[in-house]
């Protein structure tokens, strides 16, 4: 019986719960299983027999969770394998997400997070924590959402050195970025349209600033290409001067322009750049699309839905098999 | 100590063998190995200690390995625990490699391979004889070359119900179609230039008539999704006799036109189709590009090489650090 913790319960945490509700699915894949808590920043529901995530959503949509133990208490006094962790991302301190996972790793638990905050800020420190205590730390979701990324890098390519990544990691900046080549628009013009959709933000500066784009990329060099970087390391440029001018010059040559991050060793980069109209990273709407660039399977490009509350949530699913799954791939 | 025999020495087979012979790089991925044979259908080298690789290519290129055993009297007599079978397919009778994986895997030895026609003709029972040996049988390398798109479906989107399974899964299709989508050239003209450019070979029917596509959605169906697919099971439409005038037309309402292989609940097809010219599978040149179609995660696209001698050989690699490796996603 695998025991689930799970500490934030947003989009993520929900999406999460909701596919854990499918429980003749899981079960195919990993074996029994109960979710003993779910935790947000104001309070959670637990029970060591397991609690019902029907009822977690539901007391969650008429409000918070009802006053109880919190996430850290919950850590101390609770017996469980695995964490999920989805509280929000906080780059500069990591934290809430950061005391959790450290916690989690010192006691045993595997852990499993979308927050980006904790890896940017300690990425090193954790999978040292975490080699230490045998136990996984596993993180598909934190970069480029529902794409494989971080397994097709690090596993599926086994084998070949990994030159560079690069590719789309925002879904927000492509947003804009294919409207306004679609539209010949201003970026305020669009940005203004994309907020009344609710595709962006109210408060869209850590998309468009590149900074989302750049913790990833942190993320990225750490994780796959086995650099020590840290934010700092990241140049970054976003797109907020970006004019219809500059898009009718470079689509007269037949280029367009994306928010491109790379890692290579020449460094960390995060910088609006031209693409040929046909590059498989020209994607439009909301998608990521990355390339990998290795010695001997050359270039392979992965394309898919960087957000969505099943798509990122389905990430942290497919770590959870890969830690507790039979291998299907026989 | 894993001894490794390589049945089949073409491209494939060198490809394996050059990237072997970087033992530095290998041994970090799978600890200590040898090749114990080497076999094309006229001779062979062998030596329980170990062949030199060098020496087998160098042999090679001046004609075919020395006279020796056969590779069916290499697997009645050696001890190896993993055999790369790369000899060319036939999709009709499977063999000379159907009956070489059949007899490695009841010897309980490992398979891996890059040859279609066996899994095309008894995926089923390969599949079921390896379990029941309880060998690997791996076959990224079959389909899309470098891509990992086996690996990315079965075990990367784990917890996901794969709907479907489409897109371009042979790059000289691929390349006639997008230099007619730039040229507006006939099918021959282009035809003929890939022809004196090599990247077609004098004999492409097996190709421009959709086969090679077909055989390898029927692998995708069997691996992937889980059917009981045969090659008879497909639907087959070629790129033969698409003209300059539908491209014209289709451009001129923004689609170009692709061979697509498509694996859904709905049957096998393989047939040219619009696409938008924006759409991701819309590639140029010799690319493959597949999209998984999933619940959860939804569309993910995986674009490539689909060929090549040392990118297909790196599917093996891969595949072998998969039955060896330690995991590295921790």
């Amino acid at each position: 019986m695998i025991r689930i913790a799970i500490f934030g319960f947003g989009a993520v945490g929900q999406g999460v719960a909701e596919i854990l509700m499918q429980r003749e699915r899981i079960e195919r894949w990993i074996g029994r299983y109960e979710v003993v808590a779910v935790a947000d920043s104001r309070g959670s529901l637990c029970s060591e027999d397991g609690i019902s995530l029907k009822e977690a959503i539901e007391v969650k949509k008429r409000g918070s969770l009802p006053e109880g133990k919190s996430v850290m208490e919950i850590i101390e006094s609770m017996d469980f394998d695995v964490a999920i962790e989805a509280t929000p991302t906080n780059i500069e301190t990591g934290e809430p997400g950061l005391s959790h996972i450290r916690a989690c790793l010192n006691k045993g638990s595997h852990v499993i997070t979308s927050n980006k905050g904790p890896l940017v800020v300690a990425y090193k420190e954790l999978a040292e924590l975490a080699k230490k205590k045998n136990v996984k730390l596993a993180f598909e979701a934190t970069v480029g959402g529902a794409m494989p990324l971080i397994k097709l890098a690090k596993r599926d390519l086994a084998g070949n050195e990994i030159i560079s990544i690069k590719g789309i990691l925002n879904g927000t900046c492509n947003y804009i970025l294919s409207r306004m080549e679609q539209e010949r628009l201003s970026y305020q013009q669009i940005l203004a349209e994309a907020k009344e959709l609710k595709i962006v933000e109210a408060n869209a500066s850590y998309d468009v600033e590149g900074i989302d784009s750049a913790a990833k990329l942190v993320i990225l060099a750490n994780a796959v290409m086995e650099m020590d970087a840290t934010f700092n390391d990241v140049e970054i440029v976003g797109i907020t001067s970006i004019t219809p001018e500059a898009f009718e010059i470079a689509m007269e040559k037949g280029y367009t322009i994306r928010l491109i991050a790379e890692a290579s060793r020449d460094g960390l980069r995060v910088s609006p750049r031209l693409l040929p109209l046909h590059h498989p990273l020209a994607v439009r709407g909301t998608l990521n699309a990355v390339l990998i660039q290795t010695d001997l399977a050359r270039e392979v490009f992965v394309i898919g839905r960087g957000a969505g509350k099943i798509e990122t949530a389905s990430a942290i699913i497919s770590d959870l098999v890969d830690i507790y799954g039979n291998d299907r791939t026989n």
